[in-house]
């Protein structure tokens, strides 16, 4: 026998994909108008924009993938079956980063394309990683970079472009963009037996463990890093990953290397001329980190903003020379309502490399990438957002039949270039319109009733300031402002206009 | 042994996937800025942006795709093993339009979201077809929808908003948006004998038919639908579709009511009445139509703007009454060299059953969906793009150890407002830079050698004019306006604003 519950067809659940979210209302307005400012300053330094396809062939996109050793893990990928009928197509995969299709875009275009390529790229990326708080498969990037330069001073350019976004988004005195590189603690590794520059690949290993390690300094103190440069190091959980297995003298001259920042950029660049000792490769680093500093200061970057530091070394693999990181300095309450500082939101660096998988020839390049979630969070938390999230004016609906006049208000009031509407829903209930016209953060409602069309006015009612006056007005700011006021049809736009521009 | 090929490992291609495309500089600035401009509206209209994310579950996109009678063919889709270890995960898929995630937004959050909730979404949609000549599998869709209002003049404001961006963008005189109503289409059946109100499954497949033959009128011409909705139809290649075997009579009554547009709204009206003969749910059609030209007319949207046309029945499987389709009426020459008009580059309708689909209780909604890329064409036809896609000035590199002084001057004009930028390339060869020049479009190019760095001047080079010059212009012109002088460096910002602003 069937039941009725076996005859039903099963409905689907209505569910965000695991590990994805939707932005909503002001989180997309509030994204979009930092991104514009941000977009705006790199168009002043004469980036272009470039909107590459969310989809790449895997085999474009390589195994560049940050923090993951694996091959393909990490990202979303699927075999094509449409594109060529009778064989079997490429496999594709959403981007994960912003940086791996310009490499391919570099590639492609390269006889087209102006040399130097300065280009901007916003938008999302997809990482396949296992969801968790505050962690997303899905989340914005918004890069600059700058493809075909060998220059230092296009690696200058990209951190004094840095501070002036921050400077733009209201962040000055709050942000700090500090400055490594890559060569200089290859030189640390020769210093210490880990590189042998007459065979690079040995040793290849270690130096990865060793670099994730400095990465984590901050979170793991000194001996944490040190731990994970020898034997190997047990986490609080009890859970033990190997170490590299380096006597203690190599991790006494690699943490002197991240502890080797002096009050001045000249002073840290001697400080790294001694660690690096003979090596070449770190004198060169050294070379470069000094011209980038003199480079800065002529242009009145000061320490305060821009600051060689040698405690960032960057987790990402590719990086061949200066590497770069912006930390925001202001002070949060963490989880446990400790106060921290609210730490990075941009990171990158010089990666000669990438190109040249498709080419075979060099191509320097060298970029930012900014955090767009994190870095809209500390706006937050600053109050420096700036996006307009005011609802729109609702005129509500008193008679169904009478639907025309009310669209005529609205008429007006957009053609005045105020945000409006009419109430859409039943509006049988007329407490469900003021609950709606509160939901929506509507400014101010329009009401008129067969009475008041009759006599050709309209009820006018400020919401904010009515919501002010149940919480907390005195009689004197009810008097002097009334919270509801009549007004003939043909003043309802003027009206509306002195109450908005009121607040 | 071994040879040398073999050692090599091959490089990947650098090719944008198939069927995908990337876009550069003025691409992304102009689509930008149309779609900034397209949102003004919808947010004057009252309307709030929502960004679902790229990804959904199979199960929540459902088998709505246009155009396509197959489940599941059409998107881009994989089976998700990150989500949750142990157990095989989701069927995860790229969305292929605004409108499916819209109802599993609104019915996922209905309890939080206001009602009627009023969103607008802009973003890519995928669609994995066989890519063709200006077919591409990901493309930008910019909507609009009003989720919980079962009143028509939500699809009147629909019309009349899209009436007001193809103003705001400068189209006006240049488009027209039609109305018809599925229900109206619906009693066009039931009179033609293909649609039995007691058992509406019955004859399904032939409606269909019907309503995709309809669908290509424009196409087909009237004979080639006659012949759908008969027996069938052979096209120039000699394939046969099968039609959906209605007697003729059926398809008078059908191709009667596609050419029933009359001069003024109330006559369509008047003629679709008699078509619908005695069907309720014909003549409930015909009412809403009333009440829609109603509601335009008051508000003064003209049949000039918005009209009445039984011509339009958009091919999409899930409407149940409002239909519009907006068409530019302006001509352009096809790829034969024919006058035709621009045609369609929005579309929408009420589709009252897709919140339904997740929650069993039905949700009224209504939206449009702008094509951006046909509109964006429009635009690029007419003129009327308006995004700024002036490149950079140029300071270029005489003298490479110089690089802080050129720096200096790059960063006074950006301090002034100016896109500027330093050539990053190699110095060396001074001709590639203004070539460099050239190709990024840059008005101005900066000259500073040592010479006259000894005498505390600059080159500034007009390089519009310049170019003008070189093709045609008077020697009046180039005595009046040299192409280039010579200026302290103090004066340097001062001359390239007035050279950008004689422009």
């Amino acid at each position: 026998m069937m039941t009725i519950s076996q005859t039903k067809t099963r409905r689907p659940k209505a569910e965000t994909p695991k590990g994805f979210r939707d932005y909503f209302g002001a989180e997309v307005t509030e994204r979009k108008a930092m991104l514009d400012r941000i977009a705006t300053v790199y168009h002043r330094y004469g980036f272009d924009p470039l909107e590459t396809s969310a989809v790449e062939t895997v085999e474009a996109l390589g195994k560049f993938l940050p923090d993951v050793d694996r091959p393909n893990e990490g990202v979303f990928a699927w075999q094509d079956e449409g594109a060529t009928e009778g064989k079997s197509g490429d496999w594709l995969a959403l981007r994960y980063d912003m940086t791996a299709p310009l490499a391919r875009v570099a590639a492609q275009y390269r006889n087209e394309l102006p040399a130097p390529y300065r280009r901007y790229a916003m938008g999302p990326v997809w990482r396949n990683e296992k969801p968790g708080p505050g962690r997303f498969r899905q989340f914005y990037q918004c890069d600059a970079d700058t493809v075909g330069a060998s220059t230092v001073a296009a690696d200058a350019e990209i951190c004094a472009m840095l501070a002036d976004v921050f400077e733009d988004l209201g962040l000055g005195g709050d942000y700090v963009v500090k400055i490594n590189n890559r060569k200089v603690l290859n030189g640390v590794m020769e210093a210490a037996g880990v590189l042998d520059p007459a065979d690079p690949s040995r040793f290849e290993h270690e130096r990865g463990i060793v670099l994730r390690a400095i990465d984590k300094l901050d979170r793991l103190g000194e001996d944490g890093v040190r731990a994970l440069m020898g034997a190997g190091r047990k986490d609080e959980s009890g859970d033990f990953t190997k170490g590299a297995g380096l006597p203690a003298s190599a991790a006494d001259v690699v943490l002197a290397f991240t502890a080797a920042r002096r009050d001045t950029g000249a002073a840290t660049c001697a400080a790294l001329r001694d660690l690096v000792g003979g090596s070449a490769i770190g004198a060169e680093g050294v070379d470069e980190l000094e011209e980038i500093a003199r480079l800065l200061d002529a242009q009145g970057y000061g320490p305060d903003r821009i600051v060689i530091d040698p405690a960032v070394v960057r987790g990402l693999g590719y990086y061949t020379g200066p590497v770069f990181e912006a930390e925001l300095t202001f002070e949060i309450l963490d989880e446990k309502g400790r106060k921290r500082q609210f730490g990075s939101v941009a990171g990158g660096g010089r990666y000669d490399d990438l190109v040249k998988r498709f080419t075979g020839q060099a191509v320097p390049a060298t970029g930012v990438s900014i955090g767009v979630d994190r870095l809209l969070a500390a706006l937050t938390a600053k109050g420096r957002v700036g996006a307009d999230t005011t609802g729109p004016v609702v005129v509500t609906v008193m008679d169904r039949a009478r639907m025309a006049d009310y669209l005529a208000m609205v008429g007006d009031l957009r053609r005045a270039g105020v945000r409006a509407e009419v109430y859409l829903g039943n509006p049988k209930n007329f407490g469900n319109q003021l609950k709606y016209a509160d939901k929506r953060g509507a400014p101010v409602a329009i009401i008129q009733g067969s009475d008041e069309a009759a006599r050709g006015v309209v009820q006018v009612k400020d919401l904010i300031l009515g919501a002010k006056i149940a919480q907390n007005a005195t009689l004197e700011e009810w008097k002097e402002r009334p919270a509801q006021v009549e007004v003939p049809v043909a003043d309802l736009v003027a009206t509306v206009k002195a109450m908005l521009e009121g607040r």
